[in-house]
């Protein structure tokens, strides 16, 4: 945010000015202050801030934060499986609400389909078997008896698919996975992925710098329950 | 949404491929492989959709999936009736905001005030007098003396008026209540309604399709939650 | 909402009716119910609806709602104040999409920058130093280590500026908050914020008021969640 043109922000400097004086100064210098943290790129800031917005349902800044994560680096193919990724971890609706201001942004800038990804991949990135067989047999057992649909929907779909797509690395989709995650408190789901994130390259200083980010964009409570969660995946992969 | 007519979608074909192309696919491909699974009907899949499109407060797609339920088979009074249900169980904003999409669709097709349930039901559906009193025993011992107001509430208007009215059956309205706490990951409340659920005739494969469903609209990780819930509702009943 | 004009409604009764007869006259018999209900204040009532409206990004009465806020007594400061304590509690989107409507409602009625809090308040008000520095260890012992930069900035800006501000009394910060705790069911958050509001002059009946009104405008599953929290509050300041 560090660029920001107060000109297109969804809500102008004087109308937050006109609620409160104190919330656009902290807009301006306590979001500078958090998106110039070192620890974390102005790239991956864009894909969590996105992540949050879409989970939350925001969309009144996502033409914006478009902008500003192409501007910091982010590919529009990043995003695209971005919006896909957040189809199955944020909702469906919330992907496709998020299309009317990420594809005017698209169309501004003249990125068509040429560069975004296929629907589907020439090559997908290669499956690690032994993981994903231990994936699957660990949920299958817990889960297979109760819902059989989403216990293969979930091996289908999202481990022997959406995963494995090249659009998006996987330490990448496993970024906006977690954000999606903290932003919505999912507490349950956060400990698989955030062990996947790490395994996925995320490091330590990242992801601790993915929860302060998210406190602002999904408020501080979101971000305080999930420090319980991040310091036990921590601990448990330094014993 | 097997015959969902590209035309009256909110978010058009070409603009979810505008920046995703696998996201239109999927849009079409998974969530007819959902919808046609069998264990639960199109009108069921109908009213928990659109549960879950109001508990989220997502009111761009409730036209579309309003036409649908009328057209699978959900009658005016039951659509209203849901959305009255989900005034209590999602939240009274949520409830009035489903108001301009589907009292359009109510328009367009001419369905009027004689076609909807009474503001008060000439007759009421009759009270299971002991399970009721069990309710109020086991919540009053819990929590009478904490917040009187919400406890007799919980009596007078939810357990003695809303869930008595016979415009939605009693396994009906149990359906859009569990896919609603589903949708907002209410696990805490889980246990007594798909329990509830379950007493007034949900079978157990139609539970598990439920949360299966609810994946694809409120994602994966709020019917991944609720799955160790379903798993202990499900042994409890079958010890 | 005693005095509302329906004229002014979002959703107007008519509309309202077409899709459920019931709900309007629920709206109507039923808020008035509970907010002519002795214990809390219409001011208070106000207050709480106001931060459960942000909280879930429900904009749409969010102009009517602080209509009745400033007829009930609470001041533009405090109005003011709310929003900016819930970009740090219920997220910024939530709080900057608030400015369009209450900007809207303030310019209706000449409130101008004058009655504002300014961006950083002349004199802050007295920090209880014992009682922080208590607070800021704990938190420090569990998650220094996790994410050093938002125990930093839990400190800074939370704790040290935005509680101390005095455009809002820390009774009323406290109550905008746990109502904010309550309508995102956040219960490891509101055993402390709950004890602070009452340290801070909440009373227990004021607090048992604040669930039973957020169960209409957060829905009846975040007021049941909140209850057990609540009751542990009590008891834990009564032994």
């Amino acid at each position: 945010m560090t660029n920001i043109q107060a000109a297109s922000r969804p809500f102008p400097p004087e109308l937050v000015r006109s609620v409160s004086p104190a919330l656009e100064t902290h807009t301006v210098d306590r979001l500078k202050e958090v998106w110039t943290r070192p620890g974390l790129s102005f790239r991956d800031r864009s894909l969590i801030s996105i992540a949050a917005l879409i989970t939350r349902g925001q969309v009144a800044g996502l033409g914006l934060y478009t902008d500003h994560a192409l501007d910091n680096g982010v590919t529009p193919a990043e995003l695209s499986e971005t919006v896909l990724q957040l189809a199955y971890y944020a909702g469906w609706a919330n992907a496709l609400s998020a299309t009317p201001a990420m594809g005017a942004v698209f169309a501004a800038r003249g990125i068509a389909a040429d560069q975004l990804p296929a629907e589907i991949p020439d090559q997908f990135l290669p499956l690690d078997e032994p993981a994903e067989a231990q994936r699957a047999k660990t949920v299958g057992e817990q889960f297979e008896a109760t819902a059989p649909g989403l216990v293969d929907y979930t091996t289908r779909f999202l481990f022997r698919d959406l995963w494995l797509r090249p659009g998006l690395a996987p330490r990448d989709r496993s970024l906006v996975t977690v954000a999606a995650l903290v932003t919505a408190s999912q507490s349950a789901q956060i400990t698989f992925h955030l062990t996947r994130a790490m395994d996925n390259g995320l490091t330590r200083e990242q992801a601790s710098e993915v929860v302060t980010h998210l406190a602002f964009y999904a408020g501080w409570p979101n971000a305080m329950s999930a420090l319980p969660v991040f310091r036990d995946v921590f601990a448990k992969r330094e014993a």
